[in-house]
């Protein structure tokens, strides 16, 4: 048995969660911020045998994999000060960090 | 020493709490939500000598039990819209889900 | 790879994950109560490399360290109900306390 703890962006996590859940895996959300990824992170339990590891690990990557959009932000135009002007910029957005634990036993109640 | 990582149910995670720590076991709670139990969990972190494991679980299964309870839900009567009755049905509630994790070093500040 | 868990007083948890972070120490941070340290802790998660545990040691223990500090109490009058004097005593504040994890794979996405 295994424990995979992964810390994933806020965004990504209900999306994680469900295909963890439809993929019959058990999930424990826990709220976490700040670190490894910033703030609005979203740490997450997932006990597994240890042959179902890395099929986890591939949905995790998946729905959180770390990509770039696009958004508008605005910027101050030089010389005119207090005149905004909103530019496409590219945000990075996603990521995880996952940590693959070794459970000694494991019970239910 | 080894690190107990129990999600347990709302319900009883002020029940096992005060249980442990009366046996004089230092516990860390959490909220979490999802998964393992469904939503309104709460992971507990004990840490104990490896001696004491079976003490710690022996509290948490005592506590958490998976057990059945009659509660009554309202029920739509068939053929009669909008009207409702009350059953007694059986409905589950605690459950516990247990991890027990090789702890390499301990140390207090 | 190790992943350290330590559990620190709410009083300093921003101190230590600053300390950290400008450290180059990936954190995070997770709302918890109770046990260990009662009421207000915050649980800590660091992963490093196994050379590096020390350091992380050595950060959290000189940022959290269990010390005494001065506060006044107010505290009844003898024989004058209802009347308090305040007086300078002595608490507690500070302490952690910290499990290193062994990880057995570390993945980034
Ligand atoms: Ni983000
Ligand atoms: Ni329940
Ligand atoms: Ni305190």
């Amino acid at each position: 048995m295994k424990l995979i703890i992964a810390i994933v962006h806020d965004e990504d996590a209900q999306g994680v969660v469900e295909k963890l859940t439809e993929n019959g895996y058990g999930v424990t959300k826990l709220a976490s911020t700040g670190g490894f990824l910033r703030a609005g992170n979203t740490t997450i339990f997932v006990g597994v045998e240890k042959e179902k590891v890395d099929k986890v690990i591939d949905i995790i990557k998946d729905m959180c994999k770390s990509r770039k959009e696009i958004a508008t932000a605005p910027t101050p135009i030089m010389g005119n000060a207090g005149l905004l002007a909103t530019y496409p910029v590219e945000v990075k957005v996603g990521g995880a960090t996952i940590f693959v634990i070794d459970v000694d036993r494991f019970e239910k109640a």
